[in-house]
């Protein structure tokens, strides 16, 4: 019950960031809908690191081979299993952390479930690595829920205290589509660019920093979700946390919400072309977990990077005493950047797993 | 799957606010352990309303009948039933609200949801009442977990953007009882006062504020959780989010860990009488979704009461035109310092359920 | 965990036969249908004991009070918690049994689990009583499936090896309602009596007797279920097994099947008004775990009521020694006609269940 | 949802018969545990066809690749992924079927749910060929079972109606050892030359024949498994049904036991050694779902393999008109002597997880 998440839909994930392979199982898919391999390709590369100065100099092609579940490119109802084989495994950089836990990773909290036997390479299967699989199964989701109309999309809300814009009102397929070509996912490029020269920063003071996602759903329809814990808030934070790094999450206006008044965050109803709409959006399309009908809107944080190049207090835990410790090899800088898509694509798994619930409360 | 959550600990929760009775089943509880009534009353009694000018005149009683799953007193192994009777219905008060959905309510969404087919006097299933019957479960879980020297408790740490002090390194079980014993559940009695007024000021705006929780467990073993969708953090939103007003929810540093960089916000291991410790606790307990053994910390932004007295825009469902809509009866001016022992108790409920699948990783 | 099934309709039960009250809680039922209460009781009553002398002369009125989920008749979409009070409570008929496990009966296996905490005066949350919520849960479902042109009947195939006639190829409502207002469950009346005979002749040996249930499902869509372990057996498998006294479970020929040829056992194609029919039912309307569109058939094996008035050989738990047995008190010398509304309650609870998934594979 | 497994162990299946590959995800695996590859690949080879007239001339090697999950041979916490790639591909053999369902196999229900969709290849992922990723699961599961002392082991209880010796009171590990190392999984060496002859001859006549499985689990604690739905039984019966061609399943006596009276089919108590024994075990080692101390012991009925060579009524689903069907390529003319270590597999995973869940009633 550990690495999967869903209900009618359940996605598992499995590897570690040096074995051999990671993956991704892809249970109750519905039958004949295309993968557009390209289109997730470049889903995927948005994950990607290399190239870039932001990121970790590590190569990760992240090319999936899919095992099972595609017949003519289309899913055939049996589970789907993609493969991304390990490829540029510096396993050497590791070895001194076996014994000597990493400040803010789970080398210690796994040696202590554990009892050593972890594979605890390059954070092992607590790895970031781990959130590519993800983004398959989460590209696939995106593209079923795009033909019925349904698009998500996230942009980059903060990095180091630097904000970007906040999605508008009503953000668009267009929208989503346009942060997602460009090299930095942001909506105010000037912000982008500040977020930019603060990565750096942090990357020539041998530290990190972290960062916030905001994510949208539009064309959901009003009436998805269930009461209390079924709620699509319940099922969205089930899974999103799951995402390495992310410490926080809020919906519509979340944890500002606390210091306004009633007056300023109720969303006042209106009607539009004969429909209920809001006038404003500060529930994030959410109301008794149920959806409204208006985007869904989501925030998570996501702390900076744990593996820093300072020097930092720690303990050998062979010899139960205080030790230092200086991690080495290449790490990124940030990755809240990197986890633009895997937001997305965990979004998206949950929604297309509550719209295969069916019924939705008549019947 | 909608109002019911936990693994091996399941707790159902069931009822609307103005039908016959609202109730809890909690199913795989341990048998065998005392349920201390005169604790729990005490501990429902922090969430009922009544006698102060901070929350609704509406009375509750709120006194649990036990149908099952208690035998002298004890836990016998089968499931528990408690059923609290409704007795103070003001139905009238809602007549109007069936088709003006209330701003910020799930009115709306219930119709989108069942057509009309809801009980919604009173919010119905959606109602703040739901969590009496959630704090019957949590308060059983809190005697059992303190059994074993597991303490949880929680501190109003914001009303209005008014800060409470936050919680110490280690708060004890003598400070979680000491703030249960306080009229108001704040650190700081003097920021308590202002958190007061600003409340009472809602009040007399016919406004309302809302708040923030924050909630620690002390006494979790280290290696508690499991990695990515089975993690702590996971497991506790995915039962956070179905307390209503619920919009936020962190862990630790949380949000604020995104604006930090990795050397602040990284917690450095240390050793103390031959166990690992961390120097601070910025990870709020948790790395990769597994305890440190370090106090779990949690953050919950409560939005401000939706039912507000000032005149708010609405539509008439039935012409499907705009309306305008003053909710009358009696309302809370702010419900987060009633959320207080409800937060305590979904967390202690939860944390209860990890306990209990036993082996956490060897066997 | 225990004591509920189901996904997307969750029926939880409580209630331990001689504390205050047992009970179910549905969540999950779709909103806005009507519950008809008198056709709901008369089915309950068909669980009934009381006036035939095949059955216990306990007294038990089965009369739920529903204290949530129902608005003006129908539901409302929040759980539904039904309750029937325990009224005839002759507890002192169980004393000697804390301490001298009756053989056949859970006594010994809750006192192994629970260390003599388990509340087990008549057989406690083991009991056969907790049929009653059960059948509560399924009548209600019976009656909407009914409304969709799905039914779901059974009969008593056989008592002490005596055996009723098979269901027909295509058992209609009209066929089930027929058995259901017989005072005795079976196809053919002759058999019925002998099989009556045999349970008279039992309770006069102070002995019993066991049955087998055999329950159909008519009107269901080809393409209901899930490969493998989302099968409809699995599902229908899953919560059957948890009436008490079901030791054996088949689909269609079961056990039979092993004994004849590939050539005999597979149903032919044949097409019928444009649609695909199978010539023969031995699949028991299921291939590969997915309905076929033939009616759903199932067998399941009820033990002999293991309440005997014989002396039986036990143990005396306090001391760990050897002792006799002789059960006091009233009970059924059969319970297995008892049981036929009780497996079609499940059975139609789990097709509800399967039903609101929706989808079912394509989308 | 479909062809996953377990609570904390989590055993999900993918592949098609004639798709790239097969495997299996087994999420939540105590770590530590050795995985004796050598002893696996025994196992697997049980189930493996090849060699033998009785089964297939199909070869399929059957070799897993450890994907993840595994470090220095012993598990490491993360999700163990094995994956069998598929060599030995016909797929010419079945080009007809797409249009003509073959009576008795899923061919007809996957068209049914998943409109033309489905890789149906061989029986796509409905083909017994997944359970050798089953095996894989499952032989890891008796591994680890077996250091605790609790063995797993099955025999062809019958083929063709003909019958084996039904296991003895307490079958022992040197038993399911020698039954294991046998080319023919029977106790009667007679009984399994007949049951041999007519498998033969139902090959010669172009036909097929079903068998009964049956299975025991000896060194089980007593009191493992929960009341009503959460039973041994019914966690059991919902991964055993998820093995092709199984239509019925029962626990000790089982169907026997409806024609049997209390008195016979009560297992007296008698003291041995200072511990509750039962002096036989018709309730093969469950009361009230929960484990007695004694063997576990269940039976599953294996259909008889649908695909013959015989000439067989079907459907043209294009032309929706009736049509001959005769099945070419290689088949098992009976599928029940090589599903004996399925049972197993399945068997020993279910009951490891149960084990996983700890506790079990007390605290």
């Amino acid at each position: 019950m550990s690495s999967e998440f869903g209900s009618i839909l359940r996605v598992s994930v499995f590897g570690q960031s040096h074995g051999r392979a990671i993956g991704v199982v892809v249970d109750g898919l519905p039958a004949g809908e295309a993968v557009d391999r390209e289109e997730l390709q470049r889903f995927l590369d948005r994950r990607r690191p290399g190239g870039s100065p932001l990121s970790t100099a590590r190569k990760e092609t992240d090319i999936p081979e899919f095992l099972s579940g595609l017949e003519g490119g289309k899913t055939c109802g049996a589970p789907l299993c993609a493969v991304i084989r390990n490829a540029d495994q510096h396993s050497g950089d590791y070895g001194e952390l076996a014994d000597k836990p990493r400040p803010g990773h789970a080398d210690f909290t796994a040696w202590a479930k554990w009892g050593g036997h972890a594979d605890m390479r390059g954070g092992g299967h607590f790895s970031g690595r781990l959130t590519a699989p993800l983004c398959v199964a989460g590209g696939i989701a995106k593209q079923i829920l795009a033909r019925r109309g349904i698009f998500v999309g996230a942009h980059l809300a903060a990095v180091a205290g630097i904000c970007d814009r906040p999605f508008p009102l009503h953000p668009s397929r267009e929208l989503f589509d346009e942060i997602a070509s460009r090299p930095f996912p942001v909506l105010d490029e000037e912000a982008g660019e500040r977020m930019r020269a603060a990565i750096l920063e942090a990357k020539n003071d041998l530290d990190s920093v972290g960062g916030i996602i905001e994510c949208a759903a539009a064309g959901l329809p009003p009436g998805l979700g269930e009461p209390m814990f079924g709620g699509i808030e319940n099922r969205l934070a089930a899974a999103l946390f799951g995402i390495p790094a992310v410490k926080g999450l809020e919906f519509g206006e979340g944890f500002r919400a606390a210091a306004l008044r009633g007056s300023e965050n109720n969303d006042p109803f209106a009607v539009e072309n004969g429909r209920v709409r809001a006038e404003s959006n500060r529930a994030g399309g959410i109301l008794g977990g149920i959806t409204t009908g208006m985007p869904l809107v989501l925030r998570a944080a996501v702390k900076p990077t744990p593996s820093i190049g300072r020097a930092q207090r720690t303990v050998c835990l062979s010899a139960m005493e205080p030790a230092e410790l200086t991690i080495h090899g290449r790490h990124d800088p940030c990755v809240a950047h990197r986890a633009v898509p895997v937001v997305e694509a965990v979004t998206a798994a949950v929604l297309l797993d509550l719209l295969l619930e069916g019924n939705h409360g008549t019947f």
